[in-house]
């Protein structure tokens, strides 16, 4: 696909990247990711205070396969479904390398019932590799959530 | 307008198409369609088991312009509103005169109280005809929505 | 940054207008802005009836200045946070020096609890100045809402 710019690059991979989790692809998942990376889901509040430690913390994309290993075989009859909408990225830096990007995002939840929810707000606040033209990758991706309910959170990545 | 990119011509398409359920214009719904086409709104559930029937199902755009005026003649006092957000459309396929795309939705209820209520999500799974470098027609639009209550669904277009 | 379309300087603009709010940083929230403008909170209802007085209004920069120094000077023990996720714009007219343009919402409410709602939604209806390649301002940003429930609404700007 023929893409004019840089900006236009980045929507697309967000919405590659929502497009692989709502449609349960999650072993793809780590490919959105450099080898060395950091993705972390935190909250507002914890950003605020100061607090590094995040509720899910990965260093490498090793450690993100892991995850979705452990998820894949974990018991856990899923009846829910997650549907992300992703708002419009903000780019804070641009350079010829690398962008820093913030993009607003809401999860939703869809029960086995039929019931949906609000499940999670929040932004995303990335790093992002220009590898080519065609090829970015996040060298960071640090989910900053509004809110801080994390009971069942931590079945999807974010 | 000048558009840059087969994507932002998506884009701009989704962004019309949703104007257009949401401004209650519901008479031009039909002319974003091929006169053979096929619109049919179903269930992620109903995808995953095969099953090939939909909610609804249209294959001409005759039978779109059907059902709006079935709609209009229907003595509904609808004092509900509906609003669309769209995700960013994610190209599966795109050659030089169709591609394939994919668009996360979730549709806002209004009551005429006042109250909000998340009504559905889901993903348009559309074959969209190139027709010419401004012209841009679905010749398939399926709506998978995410969970299957469906009460008061068929009361308007999604 | 290099964009290539008066559609995508569009998308940036909401992007930057939906970050400046949801970061939190309101007191840039009035160069968005022309010095003399029309900025408007009312419902469809509103609209539809031919009320033109609207909930909130202001007519210049400086007003929209002055709503932001009440509220940062009220003594409101803010513990929520807002999320605003804006939909594609659709784009009505473009002329060289102004489009009109329409941008549907949703604001999503998160409580000191953590508890999510959605809080308002609807569409901006806006007249874009295009000062240069690089520079667009709101001449127009009319903001309305699809229900009408106001309690809190003052509380931030939409």
């Amino acid at each position: 696909m023929n893409l004019s710019s840089i900006y236009e690059r980045l929507i697309v991979l967000n919405s590659e990247y929502a497009r692989c989790i709502n449609s349960d692809q999650l072993e793809k998942w780590p490919d959105f990711f450099q080898e060395n990376c950091l993705y972390k889901i935190t909250t507002a509040a914890n950003v605020k205070n100061g607090f590094d430690a995040g509720i899910i913390y990965a260093d490498s994309k090793a450690m993100l396969a892991d995850r979705i290993n452990a998820l894949r075989n974990a018991n856990i009859y899923e009846r829910q479904r997650y549907r992300h909408i992703l708002g419009l990225p903000y780019v804070v830096e641009d350079a010829e390398r690398e962008c820093a990007v913030q993009t607003p995002f809401v999860v939703i939840r869809i029960m086995g019932s039929g019931q949906m929810e609000l499940f999670a707000s929040g932004e995303y606040r990335d790093r992002v590799t220009v590898l080519s033209a065609d090829e970015l990758k996040f060298a960071e991706r640090i989910v900053v959530c509004d809110g801080d309910r994390f009971d069942t959170l931590l079945a999807i990545p974010l």
